[in-house]
């Protein structure tokens, strides 16, 4: 079966008109398909259209409201709460993102606080819209259990991914996406689909034993990467997207999702920070200097340099396989 | 050679007659003599009396200035600029620390840029303090280049800690502070002068090629944590404490610094964050059920609980070698 090649917006049109087919309106259903369409655009296969199922499945269940009006509070001066009003995050993002690149140009930094919400997405978009506006922009969340902290071999962390992103004013931002997993739960799912081995260190199988086996790990346990220090950042982020910001730790997620096969309820952490309130003169041209340093170095890439080039390559067109069209028209039937 | 057991006062006062008799004043050198005391109270070698020649020289040099005054600005709302006035970093944080608690607990959230500072000690100190006023801690800095990003083999980055603090009303705050190098500078000197091997991964020879011998990673270059990973957290921080508040990169520090065996002149970024200010109900509660969950699990550790026993064992006393005490008056002779 040969790929379609379609366009972003047609993209959009395909996973909107299949969420709307599920009960989301249109406000949502364009900002998860938006989600998406960057997704496929940016060559992060395990964002696109991979996850639709879960969203729909989310939607079908009634576990998500497909109907979500964000509410976006500002407190205290320099704290911005985004409740997504149980819908999925796109939306919510959309509404509040503007709020927190003004909170963080008055202030100098803004903390964002994402409630009620339902994630099943990279965070470097959120992370780049600010880097975007000219701000410093960092973000993290959480899922269910799937990651063991560092000498433990049960799962307690999710895979718990961080996002940084630095405004260029002459070039796209710098944005990298990690997660403090060793590799990103997607990236399993897609080695499992695709029968790939996986690199020592990944995770463990149900008896806690190492393994390379995708299908085993995601049987048994994934381990952070680094260790220790990988372990102490999925710790960070369990406390900043769950005690700080009043909502669900992996664990508690895991107790009450439905299982329906989409996100579980859970927050997003975020920041802003305005480079001109920081005292730096040029904060600008001091950082491009230590870019052309590192990008002369031997060995070296740029984070985020691959998913422009994929973005770039987009413009003529994105390849989606027609069994995933067919999968998405089984999911609107 | 038997050890002295000195009482946290005795180290104190030794450690600041030593840097008075080198040009300090009695607030500069108190400052960096607690600094030294906490470490070897704390069971952290590498930053205590280890530090002390350091110290010493760049006073002799006259590249710090031993009677610095610093000063503290608020900036936007939520900034606070701490200005070292080219001294040691122990004083100014003592200065600033205070102003950014004040401003989280009024904003939300404040960020601390700590400028014109030269910083040769651990980081969670002043993690340690801003969780001790019930806040959320976060601090980084840099250093000269020493460790590689990934997949080059010459350095750009310093060792580049991060600390992160979590309060807690009924225990002492959780902290971390871990070096994205795959190992901190300070232990590999250790390792040096002790004559121990190095676990692999920890860096390259002067050719490039990877060794465990300290000595020869002390010549040659030092890797990150966990790959790329680690390496986008280094570059991060260099983002950080340089072109966000106007500092030097490692790799300007190493243009600039007169080598005399002191740290660089540098930048720090805090982060203090107030959970009253979030939107959770009880935070404190809520976290303490997810650190229950931790402990209980087999195989895992409290971040800086190794810290914690070591401070409770200085209670009796802290083991300074004669060694050690032999050098300090060396220095003072």
């Amino acid at each position: 079966m040969s790929d379609t090649i379609m366009s972003y917006e047609e993209v959009v049109d395909l996973a909107a008109r299949c969420l709307k087919a599920n009960g989301a309106n249109d406000e949502n259903a364009l900002a998860v398909a938006r989600t998406i369409a960057r997704a496929e655009r940016d060559g992060s296969a395990s964002h696109g259209f991979f996850r639709l199922p879960g969203y729909v499945a989310s939607l079908k269940s009634g576990k998500v409201n497909g109907r979500a009006r964000p509410k976006v509070v500002r407190h205290a001066g320099s704290v911005v709460r985004i409740d997504a009003d149980n819908g999925f995050a796109p939306l919510a993002l959309e509404a509040g993102i503007p709020d927190l690149v003004a909170t963080a140009r008055e202030s100098g930094i803004a903390a964002g606080a994402l409630v009620n919400m339902y994630h099943f997405a990279a965070l470097w978009p959120e992370a780049e819209k600010i880097a975007e506006a000219g701000l410093v922009g960092f973000t993290c969340t959480a899922f269910k259990p799937s990651v063991a902290p560092a000498g433990a071999t049960a799962p307690l962390f999710g895979t718990n991914p961080m996002a940084f992103a630095w405004p260029r004013h002459n070039a796209r931002p710098m944005v990298f996406d990690m997660a403090t997993a060793a590799m990103a739960r997607g990236e399993i799912m897609i080695a499992a689909r695709d029968g790939h081995e996986l690199p020592p260190g990944v995770g463990l199988d149900k008896n806690g034993q190492p393994t390379t086996d995708p299908s085993a790990v995601l049987e048994g346990v994934m381990l952070p990467f680094g260790g220790y220090k990988g372990s102490n950042l999925a710790m960070m982020i369990e406390l900043l997207v769950a005690a700080l910001i009043g909502e669900q730790f992996s664990f508690e997620a895991a107790e009450t999702d439905n299982n329906d096969g989409g996100p579980p309820r859970g927050g997003e952490f975020l920041l802003a920070i305005d480079p001109a309130h920081m005292g730096a003169d040029d904060s600008d041209a001091h950082a491009e200097a230590f870019f052309a340093r590192y990008n002369a170095m031997d060995g070296t890439r740029m984070p985020g340099d691959r998913r422009y080039a994929n973005r770039d390559a987009a413009e003529n067109g994105i390849n989606v396989p027609q069994s995933t069209i067919d999968k998405v028209n089984e999911l609107m039937a």
